[in-house]
């Protein structure tokens, strides 16, 4: 600690570099200590941890008062942007990696059960009920895709009745709630059969940017960063005395994989194969899809065993 | 680390538990190289420690999901409260010690140099200049004080011609700037002379709550902390040549000094007595107070040298 401060701080004598460790240590300890009688444990110890680091930040970096003031701003400027339809904490907690850390921290690893990845706002509770090999499009415009995979638990059994909600976006990277007329697209649920199978046709998924006309939009400009969100299909996977799944399906090959996902949402077991079928290619369920090209994939889904009554 | 996990993750088995730490680190990593092509070094190393910082604290306490939405909410809530007048996202930074520690690190301990402490929202720069034991109370309300002191450099040497401003609140608690009647009282700068030597009367300092109606005060509410900042009184102290101090006194005896200033700007090398004079004692400079008490301090100040071009 005594070296970086003797690094940025011109040279500062031992004695003096000494010191100064002292009193940023006492006013941390200061700090903490203010919080000793919050009647709520669990508050304390959040408080407390969110002190220790936000100092260690602080002297990690040896912030200048200038920088604090920039902080201070970029953090105003988010408040203010910030309203009903649109919320820039998020955004910034997305692309700082924090929203998909607290998702990893409260799902644990469990042997093959599926990763999940971030939620996102585009979830509406009120989809339509769709059957096996049903289509969510909709009218939403794009590729077909022909999803098809089982809902298994940790030891390999089906999982049946398992209830599957899937949402995506439309080729032009718009959900339909993002639409002013209230139109239902690219979402449905469904449920997994007997053998814990299930299937439907989708889109194939597009990337997209995250709103970056904001504050959040020009962090990542002044950082060299993508807004792009890498293509993806959203699950969220319930069924009695599993853990809810939440998480996507990417799409291999997508370049904005290379490029990094605005939100950090990608697992390497969450990339599936796409496969590209020429126009022609007779379809499951027989559906006519004209001289449009489609795409097939899988995507086999493993829940873990719920054992936190919290869940 | 794996033992955190296993503490708090409902008993990961140990392979459960490096799988689930090898998944939260390589996020962090990923996160971190999102800003490697950063243009500004300065800009990327703040961007990488804050990231390395805030994924700690997740992992450190494992944030819930449910705690991440209360902290979106209350930043939320900070945003919307903040306009021209208020800034409640320095109120944050204040009660967390933050602005303290930026000011800690900004200012290296240097010898016998007064210490800095919080600069605070009230300083205007359109103060009178008043002269050798003048008064600076422009009407405010409060008991009369007498400060008096020397402005010298670290080797013991008088400066003269610093300029010193000084501002404090009245009796009520309030700045001059608080009230809507653009009054100038309790504020003033005065040169310090040929000896470093100087003098005012001003106001013996009283405590007073910074704005607690808002969600900071809500947090402060929830953690059993006091509003109150402890009685004191601001200097700005610039010489050419030296480094630009910016502190206050506080009073010796002011029960707030043990429940806590709520902005953790007290030093203890700060805290001066303010004697309490009888009604009638003869005053400096021949005075009438009346039959009203008044109090008296002495403050010596020694700045330390500009050795930073930045300073």
């Amino acid at each position: 600690m005594t070296d970086t401060i003797n690094a940025q701080d011109h040279a500062l004598t031992a004695d003096q570099a000494d010191e100064q460790a002292r009193r940023e240590e006492e006013l941390i300890q200061r700090v903490l200590d203010s919080f000793d009688s919050t009647p709520d444990a669990r508050l304390k110890e959040l408080m407390q941890s969110l002190v220790k680091h936000l100092h260690a930040f602080i002297r990690d970096v040896r912030l200048t008062e200038a920088e604090w003031e920039q902080a201070i701003e970029f953090l105003t400027a988010v408040g203010h942007i910030t309203d009903d339809r649109r919320q820039e904490f998020v955004l910034l907690s997305d692309v700082l990696g924090a929203s998909m850390q607290t998702i990893t921290v409260n799902n644990p690893a469990n042997g093959d059960a599926t990763e999940a990845t971030v939620f996102g706002p585009f979830f509406v509770d009120d989809a339509p009920e769709i059957q096996y090999g049903q289509d969510i499009a909709g009218g939403a415009h794009g590729q077909p895709s022909w999803i098809e995979g089982t809902v298994r638990n940790t030891r390999g059994e089906a999982i049946p009745d398992a209830r599957i909600e899937v949402w995506e976006a439309d080729e032009d990277g718009f959900y339909d709630v993002q639409y002013d007329d209230h139109r239902v697209a690219g979402r449905a649920f469904l449920r997994s059969g007997a053998d814990g199978e299930y299937a439907f046709w989708g889109l194939t998924p597009t990337p997209y940017p995250i709103p970056h006309d904001g504050p959040v939009g020009q962090m990542l400009a002044a950082t060299n960063r993508s807004p792009v969100r890498a293509a993806h299909l959203h699950f969220m996977v319930t069924a009695p005395g599993y853990r809810t799944l939440v998480t996507h399906i990417f799409v291999e090959g997508d370049p904005q994989l290379e490029i990094g996902d605005s939100v950090f949402g990608v697992k390497k077991s969450l990339i599936k194969q796409f496969a590209e079928q020429p126009a022609g290619t007779p379809t499951p369920k027989g559906r006519d899809l004209g001289d449009q090209t489609w795409t097939r994939a899988r995507f086999d889904i493993v829940l873990a065993e719920d054992t936190d009554e919290q869940n």
